[in-house]
């Protein structure tokens, strides 16, 4: 880079941006140039709908002129509450080629937040599905304004009514198939609002940008490796950062879609074998819940399907599982405010010769930065000094590129505080291995403080997923008198368990950990989980404070 | 597209670019970012050299320092003249990362073009392989200034003087391993300077910005679906269009290329299964090369190699025997102004059932634009208009998107003339195919005007090309009095081939094309070509009218 700046010179002369040379970087055109393309291709494969890529791309120009029609205007924002069927991904298209903003609202939220969300984003426009019918009614009741609703009446939603001024298909029905399909004059312009998932306080608005968008699904389909005969199963919520950008990198590759109304593990292994799919993501549970599927005597999948698995680390013994089934997981790592993954678990073919205990120990780690991410530090939270990479000393990870939010809506505070001094503060925990590979160690407020030790409470999850009769855990901190904090678990066990103690869960512990991270309390019960399946560690701390002051 | 512009609202408000979310797009920062996750993989493999990428980094940021230490600024012109060895990949990196410009000079000119190209681009240094000192030394010998020297000493190079002030290795070899590595702080500055091969006239210095370098490398290596794993041979100079930009595009992938000092095709057979190569590019005449060589009874190539294939439009037949051999091969077609490759020959699954000779037919078109490109059309190159998509009337092609060079260096006439009207004027002829997909008819100045009818010089070239004795073939004008023009044909025989008379071919052609098409002239001689190896029609074309003077 250079020391001095570019003085005037011959390339600094005459050589200027103009519409030849310089398109805003939006994924919206993909979805066009795949109709040119393949017009005739399965864009979209919902149970028994076949949509090609040329009725995709009409039916989002209807819906672009339908709402353009109802009065909505560049920068104003139509929100959705939809699953993953197809009119999920029109919208993906269909909104933004308008210049107004999608905001797609997580499905299992309660009617005061997506009140919250619906006032704080200032929607304009809203398409729901009847399946949610009841919370989004409530939901639009508790407004202060009016907002137009439009229904998706899908044969295949099993209950709800209708609570809209029309149905999507009336609302798009008599509305042209062409539409003007330009890039925004500016790639910072915004192209949808995700909310984050909050496990305290009100959710915050992060604002995607189209040329985030655009390069994050450019990255994410060449690391993901894809192309025109991939086919994606949507076991990820599209509502979940726009389905880690996948609704749009789809359509840079010309790829399929298979749509899944709700997650069914039973379900997502006949659709894998039927349209021999090659490409799904999902969070740890969905994993979990695919590997304890009763499948009886089967082959594994042919073609291997390429998993991308995000959240927190899924333990080894799950990634085992899914590879013997004929998955392939990759592991990813991000946040809302980084379009979802940011950094990859880049296989190395030197670990080829590892054994497979080793090898998953390895793959569990959250690795390094997408090739559209320009860099990631592990920093002291205190100094902000840079950590040695000796795989322990634990900081906070920090992310910058081009696929990093332009910011929160309406929260120039917040902004500024998660991308100060040049990077996105994640307030994620981890640490960097020698080889350059992060690992996530915890969610900052997630760390347990014992005598001075650093505890990942991943770390002792890790350990407890192990023991053949837990299905689930999370460890939290504990007051100690003595200690600051211990670690406390809670459990759930799998069905086929025979019972156990806490005493022997906590011996099979000692074996496992250190001694100062092994659990002093093992607590049977459910846990308490967030609308997109993270754990609510808040309640289970909530609890451990009660017990330690019994 | 918004009819509307985008009022003052939430989203333009307090969520601005930072160097948090905010990056220069450069294809640079690859390199980085290969050597931290994979620092003891093959990055390069040149016959006996093994590179590592931790050291192709490392030497990469000695280049740097060197070139800094030599006074080398900012804005300021490098120039090379190498062959596909190491050294030109590090150059790549080294040079553009201080600011600096990468002028890679076409090997095969003589003296006077390349005083002129080191006049015009203002070079500052030089680096020069040994092969090329007689035609460099003579070159430099005429430049009215001077300029820094610098001499790759190549064992592998079979002739040549020193003619530098010292060596590539004594320049770069006490320089620091580790330089700030970092994007340019303008994504639209100049990365490399690459002037057109000009088959009359002084070449064009075609400027290439770093945003148009990223996004090409990233659209190239998706849409060849590169990945870790993947192993590219050299074929193509590298001083073409920077490789076609996959100088840069293996290291978004941290794939491993394979240098070729110079273009052999039996030893491109015997590197691609040694190295199990899975992907090439080049020139249909580098293919013909391949296709000719006895190779006696081996098995087709395991994996498949895929050949991206650009240039004038390969004979059918020729693209059927790569395949035969393991070659699976894709069109391109593109200009040093479009970074190399534009649009792409996409597979269609609906082709799989056709005929062989219906699927080269297909194949053998120039396609779709690639993901990174915004828009083709092919208009009447008199009033401007959009041609009907028949596959039968001839316009010109024309380009918009970013990976459009920013113009040409010092010459803003012929920017403004090539960039007008928001769209990048290619000087090709072609259709458009009902499926949308375009076909090269020809160069604006090759076509044939006979009778008042356009013949493509390129579609009587695919007959002869088709006839078993016919080695190579171009066509020309021929000026007549009763025609205006009438089709001249040049052709070389194969080595293998029985005598033919002029009559047979003629009859030949009779069979394949309309008549009004066929050649008056068939002439048995060598076809003069450029140095990167077109054939030179004008020569033709003058011999043509001294014939018709005769």
């Amino acid at each position: 880079m250079p020391d001095q700046p570019i003085c005037e010179n011959s390339y600094t002369k005459n050589l200027p941006q103009c519409a030849a040379n310089y398109c805003a970087l939006t994924p919206l055109t993909f979805l066009a140039r795949a109709a040119a393309i393949y017009p005739e291709k399965e864009a979209i494969i919902y149970e028994e709908r076949r949509i090609s890529y040329l009725q995709f791309f009409q039916r989002c120009c209807q819906l672009a002129n339908a709402i353009t029609a109802a009065g909505i205007k560049p920068g104003d924002t139509v929100a959705v509450m939809l699953p993953n069927i197809p009119e999920m991904l029109e919208a993906h298209y269909g909104v933004p080629i308008t210049g107004a903003v999608l905001n797609t609202i997580n499905t299992r939220l309660d009617p005061n937040t997506i009140t919250h969300i619906l006032n704080h984003g200032e929607a304009k426009l809203l398409i729901t599905d009847r399946e949610f019918s009841d919370v989004m009614a409530e939901a639009v009741k508790r407004l202060d304004r009016s907002i137009i609703v439009i229904d998706i009446d899908d044969p295949l939603a099993s209950t709800g009514d209708l609570i809209g001024s029309q149905t999507y298909e009336a609302f798009i029905g008599n509305q042209p198939t062409d539409y003007a399909w330009q890039p925004p004059e500016d790639e910072w312009q915004a192209i949808s609002l995700n909310y984050t998932s909050g496990t305290t306080g009100n959710p915050k608005g992060v604002v995607y940008h189209h040329r985030g968008a655009y390069e994050a699904a450019m990255g994410n389909a060449l690391a993901f490796n894809m192309n025109a005969d991939s086919v994606y199963l949507w076991t990820l919520p599209m509502f979940h950062c726009n389905g880690w950008t996948f609704t749009w990198a789809l359509s840079a590759v010309c790829g399929t879609h298979i749509c899944l109304r709700r997650f069914d593990p039973e379900r997502v292994i006949e659709l894998i074998r039927q349209h021999k799919v090659t490409h799904m993501c999902g969070a740890p549970i969905i994993l979990n819940a695919i590997v304890h599927v009763e499948q009886g005597e089967q082959p594994p999948f042919s073609p291997v399907v390429e998993v991308a698995v995000g959240g927190a680390a899924p333990p080894s013994a799950v990634i085992a599982s899914m590879e013997k089934m004929g998955f392939h997981v990759t592991h990813l790592y991000g946040l809302t405010e980084t379009y979802g993954p940011a950094t990859i678990c880049a296989w190395n073919r030197q670990w080829d010769a590892l054994s497979p205990d080793e090898q998953a120990k390895k793959n569990a780690r959250q690795g390094v930065v997408l090739p559209m991410m320009a860099g990631l530090r592990v920093v002291d939270s205190i100094t902000g000094e840079e950590l040695p990479a000796d795989g322990e000393s634990i900081g906070e990870i920090l992310l910058r590129g081009n696929a990093v939010m332009s910011g929160y809506l309406k929260n120039p505070q917040a902004t500024e505080e998660a991308l100060r001094d040049g990077w996105f503060h994640t307030g994620d925990l981890g640490v960097l291995h020698p080889d350059g590979y992060m690992e996530v160690k915890d969610r900052a407020k997630d760390i347990i403080i014992s005598g001075g030790e650093n505890i990942s409470s991943l770390e002792v999850e890790e350990a407890l997923f192990r023991h053949p009769a837990i299905l689930e855990a999370a460890v939290v901190a504990k007051p100690s008198e003595k200690w600051g904090e211990t670690p406390c678990a809670f459990v759930t066990l799998k069905t086929t368990a025979e019972p156990i103690s806490e005493q022997e869960i906590i011996a099979w512990c000692r074996e496992q950990l250190a001694h100062f991270k092994v659990p002093r309390h093992i607590l049977f019960e459910p846990l308490p989980k967030t609308s997109t399946g993270k754990v609510q560690k808040t309640l289970l701390r909530e609890k451990a404070l009660q017990l330690a002051s019994e």
